[in-house]
């Protein structure tokens, strides 16, 4: 038996997602639980990231549960739940983007009591979820090297949006014509507040920076007025 | 001066886009020209591609024009007007798909008279595109080694409406751990009339079947009834 459960997420009734954004948040807020979206290209390797950062979170005492949105299958869920991580999957009917009202069935079905965090994995797509503000407290994204230095400029909105850009498997950069420097320079441009860190979740390297960052956000979020 | 234009495409008023993408093709061919949509996520080397395969095609004497759909910049209209070949850079104004009618605006703006080929290259994105018929004869599209094997089981759709699967940056696969055999079995469940080939452009291997391919298609097409 999985031990993950699977749900077929409806198309949202709310004409004003961004009210409804800011009600999820508040509603977060009251039972502090922290929502991170994660988003990327396809293949860009959120769920290997995850992977890394989970266990070292959980290690840490972080009480987190994980949102996976797809079009089809279960695979990253499965993934996921096989780390002993509280994972729902969520089939998006064809959509290519997750607003609030989406993402709070997403929650329920979850069950975020007494969670500290939960990440959604939203579907891969640099296009529409940029433009659907889905109730989190922060946006990241992944960019992984094969995809290319230029992505900024082809996809600006998304690089706008995120607090974050990791790199991903920058291991493979030697056989890529990419350049960090680029990213950062075209990144800086769009959002300067922006943080820009190299990492390789298949060799654990460059998690550091990230796991900092969640938890100082976790706890600035928490202690909030 | 730039060798290209740039037009802002308008979002479409028509409400049967089926009916209307059939209408382009119906116009494309009384014109004779092959209308080839090429699609994938960010990042998969569409415009690498099309670099390697254009000046070949363009050797052999056919006469090509590319329609390069991107939300913003215009870096990969640049790159293909720079190979000699009539090139158009569409924005599509944060849509994440192009329909039969945006189709036909960008046709327009590039002019098709006397080209026996037009390659739209859609944008970059797995969900959307997939699910509006352009008006083109063939839908094609990339899958790269990095993006992983289990893409076709996350993004059926977009395998099950290709006739061809190419599966580029075959050359980097020893540093991935990726599956031709598994793709090729994934797509073969969703949709067994598909072809799937590995290439790289990088290094230009394996542009045959596709070179073969598309010729052999633009010859059946314009001898059809």
């Amino acid at each position: 038996m999985d031990s993950f459960r699977t749900i077929e997420i409806k198309e949202s009734i709310f004409e004003d997602n961004n009210k409804d954004a800011q009600k999820l948040r508040e509603e977060l807020k009251r039972q502090k639980t922290f929502l991170l979206n994660l988003m990327s290209s396809p293949g860009s390797g959120k769920t290997t990231f995850l992977k890394a950062v989970l266990p070292i979170l959980k290690e840490r005492g972080w009480k987190i549960g994980v949102m996976e949105a797809d079009i089809d299958s279960d695979v990253d869920a499965r993934a996921i739940s096989e780390l002993g991580i509280r994972t729902i999957q969520l089939h998006t009917g064809g959509m290519c983007h997750l607003d609030a009202d989406m993402t709070r069935q997403g929650l329920r079905a979850l069950g975020t009591e007494e969670l500290d965090i939960v990440i959604l994995e939203n579907v891969g797509n640099l296009v529409c979820p940029a433009e659907f503000d889905t109730g989190s407290v922060k946006n990241m994204m992944l960019l992984s090297v094969p995809e290319g230095d230029d992505k900024p400029l082809k996809y600006p909105l998304m690089f706008s949006i995120v607090s974050m850009v990791l790199v991903t498997k920058y291991d493979v950069a030697p056989y890529f014509d990419f350049s960090l420097e680029k990213v950062e320079e075209r990144v800086g441009l769009l959002n300067p507040m922006a943080k820009v860190y190299p990492i390789s979740a298949r060799n654990g390297e460059g998690l550091e920076p990230f796991l900092s960052w969640i938890e100082e956000e976790v706890e600035r979020w928490r202690n909030e007025a």
